[in-house]
């Protein structure tokens, strides 16, 4: 099957290729075959798709995710984290069973091809689950099993074994579509020898490591009188960065983590959203520019986001670091759209095959509508996606080349179904008196 | 004319009123006679809507705009307020005529209708044609013709003439739609001497006054500099603080001063996009409120944002003070809603008028869909609303009872038109180089 996309507009993300006004670009199978001004010199296809009237560019990569708490999206808002945690969050989620994270990863990855996202990390646990609805719903992921390591010494080893098959059973599945990682939580929630463990696994099935660093100051003080140092030089003594790793949030992190983290080729997910509501903090993310960092962006839970769109992450992080500093030149928006593109597919060690729109990559694009008011007067559009667009804006999502929605329609999901099931796996759980005004 | 809106959530923004679920809301001619569960006592209609799936509030009220410069959204990012104003906004600025300003306001208020603002407040010059746009759409605001005092003796006079020409000919406008203010830019921009006569022009016309204060700090030093006490202090004394006064920004402001600007009954109007994008930095918005003010919302032109788009802010205005104070209680969904609908109308001095949803007032108001996977588990519509919808959701837009926009589609306004206007007044000052890609 090749598909020619035809007079739109195309940012490859490419580093330093500029916008392209009038393109096209030509997909075969799962792959881009060309792109370019113009048309093609072999102009062969089996169907031609307009593109006027919209931007053409490298769906999002949403970096750090749990999907299944969408299920919980505005249970407990506005509240301290330890309260949230322990009185709301951890409750709810000992209730999960197969059927909450089924309906709840649906939701999320229904919402996320609405909004743009064509790949994403996700930790959790019952991650079959998760799995199957990447595999049908035609999205691409990056999947581990979340390990916690508070329980018995019986408990720690059944989730680890659980997280190693998960490995054996899922990379590579779905087309190559899904790929694996080991996702220790937390130094916090992990025992110095338990993370041991895991890193020998990941070695010897070579595999990436998911962890979060550095959520909180509350974290970071009790790893120094746990541990007596600080988590990023904790995790480097435990060999954690021996491995490719990913760390979700790094809000509190010094001057000489941050150096470390970039001397041992950390991948950072920027989560903006999550850490503004938890009241986390602002992670220094123009210092991990500067020491050659390439932050990329994620949502994380839907829980205290409390959305999926990884377009407003984008905004947020082009925004939220010029205040902060009190600079408008802190994070200029074309760097923005590269942490959640192209720094994204490399923080998921993909960048060989998305990221950007070039020959022999994974067809894994988008299409933005450009003829809104807000999009208006039309002369900078890396500016307005990112400083005035929404991600109600994108209208096409296409992941191995295979459409996922065309016109905001989707091709793959049953929304009206996926709504209805998310209210029943939420009312399976919830309790009475938190039960849902869903009169609808 | 009596609309019956029924089976529809109300948030009627009351304080302390609690959401309703399944109910009605009886609007007569151009004011709100009926809300509450079920349906009116009294059955009487000539049209009946089904608000099924919707959630009805006040429509926002956004209180800081100069909607004339939406038409260079997007023309300088990214640069130092010196070098964005001097090299690139006042260059254009320059060469705005009628034309300019006529389409640059239709665009403003064509974005802001499509995202649910039914009042906003606007300062800039050639104001008889921001009226005529707000008269022709049927949007509601409080307009005054911003004046600058770095001229001649003759150039201000000539300025606050105009001013006080255009609150004589629009005050009570388009059927009372119309109210304005007197509008000195900012101390920075009016000697002392200015500023009086401004305050004694609102005196004999008994207007309301807005201006600029403290969005930067270099402002605010220069104030010291130039007049030896704080800009709050400053205006104090120069008397603007005896009008009804609202002010944009507020970035840098201490202690003193909130508690004299709270003192004074001043009204504030936040900014937060704007202050984040142009590196300004992030107004002290909860300390705001212990000291009693309730500080309402602005977009600030679209130069600076770059969208008008209130939910937007509201977003913003929950998230950055919970992440900047590390305090996940900072600005609580319900009270960020509140600085966009009830605060806002307060800010403008119609709090008699608008901001909620109580019979008697106007019927301003609009829809929100809450169908959207983002939207979903719908167990708590305010949490939604605020951390997880966009202003793409809004269906339904009402001002005095009057539909401009119904399931999207606008009813006063013509889309296309509009967007061709403001791309051909864009193109008659843009400097060459500059040139806008419309290939469309
Ligand atoms: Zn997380
Ligand atoms: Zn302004």
């Amino acid at each position: 099957m090749k598909r020619l996309f035809t007079r739109g507009a195309i940012l490859s993300m490419k580093e330093r290729e500029p916008l392209l006004t009038d393109a096209a670009m030509l997909v075969d199978g799962d792959r881009i075959a060309w792109v370019g001004n113009g048309l093609p010199p072999k102009q062969e296809w089996d169907e031609l798709v307009d593109m006027k009237d919209r931007l053409l560019l490298p769906g999002w990569v949403n970096t750090h995710n749990h999907a299944a708490m969408t299920l919980l999206r505005g249970y407990a808002d506005d509240l301290p984290l330890q309260i949230w945690l322990e009185k709301h969050m951890w409750p709810m989620e000992a209730r999960f069973q197969a059927q909450q994270v089924q309906a709840g990863t649906r939701l999320a990855v229904l919402e996320m091809i609405r909004g743009g996202t064509t790949c994403f990390a996700d930790m959790y646990d019952h991650m079959d689950e998760v799995a199957q609805v990447v595999a049908d719903s035609g999205i691409r992921a990056r999947l581990c099993r979340g390990v916690i390591g508070l329980g018995s010494e019986v408990e720690r080893r059944s989730k680890l074994e659980e997280a190693v098959q998960f490995v054996r059973d899922w990379d590579g599945g779905a087309d190559g579509r899904i790929t694996t990682m080991l996702g220790p939580h937390a130094p916090y929630t992990c025992p110095p020898d338990y993370i041991r463990q895991i890193v020998e696994q990941a070695e010897s099935l070579d595999q990436p490591i998911h962890t979060h660093l550095s959520e909180t100051m509350a974290e970071v003080e009790q790893n120094v009188n746990d541990y007596g140092v600080r988590p990023v030089e904790h995790l480097d003594r435990l060999g954690v960065f021996r491995r490719p790793t990913l760390v979700a949030h790094a809000v509190h992190v010094n001057d000489e983590e941050i150096a470390l983290l970039a001397d041992r080729g950390v991948k950072i997910s920027h989560n903006p959203g999550s850490n503004l509501k938890l009241g986390s903090g602002i992670a220094p993310i123009s210092l991990m520019f500067r020491y050659g960092l390439k932050p990329a962006l994620g949502t994380d839970g839907a829980a205290s986001n409390n959305n999926l769109d990884l377009l407003g992450e984008i905004q947020l992080a082009a925004l939220i670091h010029k205040g902060a500093e009190q600079n408008p030149e802190a994070v200029p928006a074309i760097q923005a759209l590269a942490m959640g593109t192209r720094f994204g597919a490399e923080a998921l060690f993909l960048e060989k095959e998305i990221g950007t729109l070039e020959p022999g990559k994974k067809a894994d694009f988008i299409s933005v509508d450009l003829t809104g008011p807000h999009m208006q007067p039309a002369h900078d559009l890396v500016s307005h996606l990112v400083y005035a667009a929404s991600s109600a804006d994108v209208q096409d999502v296409y992941v191995d080349g295979r459409p996922l929605m065309r016109n905001r329609q989707l091709l793959t999901l049953d929304e009206e179904k996926i709504r209805w099931e998310a209210q029943q796996a939420f009312h399976a759980i919830a309790p009475e008196k938190n039960l849902p005004d869903d009169g609808r």
